[in-house]
């Protein structure tokens, strides 16, 4: 009995269409099926917007969580031959190959699919699709398509169980999360994440060094290259799409970080400069880089190169420490790309609006334009509990700047674990700094459901209104609070 | 019997300090007493926040909303002669006199009075207060200075009361709103505005196109320049501090307006439009604007020159509507300022990140630097019911660029009326972008307490990081909701 089949753990996921929308399939010349969501206006218009919700908000499908979501990309895996000896997007993409992944991204973001194949061959978008995870409906993170946002979730020793966790998977990206990540601590971390990846729609992305500290009972000293590659290649396996390696954290960039406000704050980079300090040498993660990249390489698993030194305050930001790390990134990707291994770059943190702009100016020039992966920035640290606004606020404004992918960040940041109402908040809240950058930037997309909305609004079409909106439910609930009478929607 | 008199009105208001803070005050060398939120910190060290509450924090005051806030600024306005036959700051300021509201704002600024006198005298800052609202602790508005926030309040004929409106103006000022506008209409409006002038620590301003319309039974072709003129003489001996006024609504630029997505969605503008397209020609509010400079002279209140033409969606941004409007208001800033008038300019509105530095950059130029005063502006449309999060985004960039009042828009934004709730929800986010922008700014005191906050948080001070935040009470208890152990938080 594999841990994913063990019947006393019995999600209950929600699904059925969000309100005033359905789900829809666009059929490719090429056969494939892309979900949208479709919102019918009263105007007998419709406008179909970008939906990464999965087969769960399909009436038509039926949801077994103990058999998992079907596997969509297994005939495309099985069907196709390495190229020069690699089988990962990056690989395919550099000899010219077109793959049915790049296909359906470029349908799904409405762009021609040598637009996909180029931004993949120089690096600057990944498609983040483990071959051992055919669940996951392609897409793409890069700056030259939609922003795309990040919702962690995991339990941990002291909250939380497996059900609710892909619960929270399937919540999230209702509401918007282009991939998640499975942060699990403690016990039943290889479980949970079992039930997340075979339920999973979006890629789900990991940080292999918490699963691989909990094997050495949470003493960093005693970890070690095995002990870590083991656990990665479990992972792999299991079919992570990508991974954040602190591979960044040298020995010398330690002290750097000592008359720091609040030091280290990421948690694998503390756990690597504990190591790093209790061996006196650089971390197994930097010396066995490239055999990290082999193992990547193999099942097309994408790095997420962590930023361990990023900056925990305002006062922090922009320091050595941190961009010193991050040239050492910069020569990591370099090295990931050489191996035909697909590369993102993670980035703070904390970081007031005037030093926004140099941390993707930076990021694009010593990594070589990889798809940056930041965590908001917040703009402020004064305001716990609405972290989720802080944030929000940096976050808008790096991903103009050219962040491709945005992690959230909840009203619980700092102060505890998430439930299923911070998942939302937080998702709504970047899913609104994701689109006012892509409106920022241009895309043509992103206008055509601002005026759609605006258009409903002025010619008072109240459900088209609502129906248009990130979050339906909620709007209507508000209006009907002040004015419930049905007369006053349609007035 | 005045309305303010009347007992059947019976607000209940919040009192008492912040969670965490007690009111101090200290004491200037001119023997003003400036009050502060101060914040003892468990490592022995203290904070003292800028504190817009008023007497309603401080323990020591008996509140008795029948009887109003004590008249601070009384013996002040008594003791001093006109200057050049005009009475207003600015009037004072060119003359190379410093007031005691001067001396006031400058010390809880903490900056030197020449610096305060200085951008008063050029314009480039206001300190809004009505010679008949006493009551008012002294603020400035300016770009060289923290950014403020505004609060909408206001009853309508459809829901909320007096009493309930009076407490959402001590609520709002509680969490921090620098000023509080009163946008009633309906029954009762002079009798809410009695409450709100006599009970508010804080400016108050109005629309009083509003009330001047209520007394034509709603029909803008019936307003006249007289029935104005008596209800802006009516709001000016009330003790209204600054006043918006739509003077810029010509009657060409009207047309500008045909091809846009959303129109005229400014209700002062629609209501001007209207107006000018009834009589078709120049409203009186442009025709009589000299006339309006004498009145508002001699009571020292502010312009506030309105955008009737603002956009009210992205796609309206920037438009020729919205420019011509604002060329004009920069030729009435000027006629303004000759007759020692003070002027604030407001501004949008809906505008993508892409847009928002252009409409500081031509307010300054057109407007002689006169304080910026936006509504958000929204960075998207899409997400009625997070509209304070929406316009958090854009609050915080234009204020970085130089917006110098920023005015809140809550969740209910689009879709009713604010509560309570909201009305904290949309100052909290307000604080979060006038805060993220200070600190862009490089405002030292706004570094300072991210400094004292990031300090506790690293050295798990839990119980200073609550105090020291926008909101101890939430961030206490989103902690304390899944780490609830008393030895979690000083661990």
């Amino acid at each position: 009995m594999t841990a994913f089949a063990d019947s006393s753990v019995s999600p209950t996921v929600t699904t059925g269409p969000i309100t005033g929308s359905r789900k829809v399939y666009t059929e490719t010349p090429g056969g494939l099926r892309i979900p949208q969501r479709r919102v019918e206006l009263t105007n007998g218009e419709h406008l179909d917007i970008y939906d990464t919700s999965g087969p769960y908000t399909d009436p038509e499908t039926k949801i077994d969580v103990h058999s998992g979501l079907p596997g969509l990309r297994a005939p495309w895996i099985a069907a196709r031959e390495p190229v020069n000896g690699a089988v990962s997007q990056l690989a395919y993409a550099k000899a010219g190959i077109v793959t049915r992944e790049m296909e359906y991204v470029a349908a799904r973001e409405g762009v021609d699919v040598d637009l996909v194949r180029h931004e993949v061959a120089i690096g600057r978008a990944v498609i983040p699709a483990n071959r051992c995870h055919p669940e996951t409906e392609p897409m793409i993170i890069g700056k030259r398509f939609l922003v795309k946002i990040n919702g962690n979730l995991g339990n941990s020793a002291v909250t939380s169980s497996v059900a609710e966790e892909v619960e929270k998977m399937v919540w999230a990206t209702r509401w918007g999360a282009d991939t998640i990540m499975d942060l699990s601590t403690g016990r039943r971390i290889h479980e949970t994440r079992e039930w997340i990846l075979r339920n999973s729609p979006v890629p789900v992305g990991t940080v292999p060094i918490y699963q691989a500290l909990e094997k050495v009972d949470g003493d960093p000293a005693k970890l070690s290259w095995e002990v870590y590659r083991d656990t990665v290649v479990e992972q792999c396996e299991q079919g992570v799409d990508y991974m954040t390696v602190h591979a960044g954290v040298l020995l010398r960039y330690v002290p750097l970080t000592a008359r720091r406000v609040t030091g280290i704050v990421s948690r694998g980079g503390s756990i690597m400069a504990a190591w790093c300090l209790a061996h006196h040498r650089e971390s197994f993660l930097y010396t066995h880089f490239e055999e990290l990249c082999e193992i990547l390489r193999t099942y097309d698993v994408t790095f997420s190169l962590g930023d361990g030194l990023r900056p925990g305050s305002i006062a922090d930001a922009n320091d050595e420490a941190q961009f010193a790390e991050l040239r050492t990134l910069g020569e990591l990707t370099h090295i990931a790309r050489a191996h035909d291994v697909q590369v993102m770059i993670e980035g703070p943190g904390h970081v007031p609006m005037h030093k926004i702009a140099e941390n993707v100016r930076l990021e694009e020039e010593l990594c070589g334009e990889a798809p940056f992966y930041t965590l908001g920035p917040l703009a402020t640290d004064i305001a716990p509990a609405y972290d989720h606004i802080t944030s929000a606020i940096g976050a808008a404004q790096i991903a103009w700047h050219g962040t491709a992918m945005l992690c959230y960040v909840t009203p619980k940041e700092h102060l505890g674990l998430p439930n299923r109402d911070d998942v939302k908040a937080g998702v709504i809240a970047y899913k609104i700094a994701a689109h006012s950058a892509d409106l920022a930037k241009g895309h043509p997309k992103a206008q055509q459901r601002d005026d759609a909305l605006s258009r409903a609004r002025f010619e008072f079409r109240w459900e088209d209104q609502f129906n248009l909106s990130l979050d339906p439910d909620t709007a209507r609930s508000f209006h009907d609070e002040t004015l419930p009478a049905a007369p006053a929607k349609t007035a």
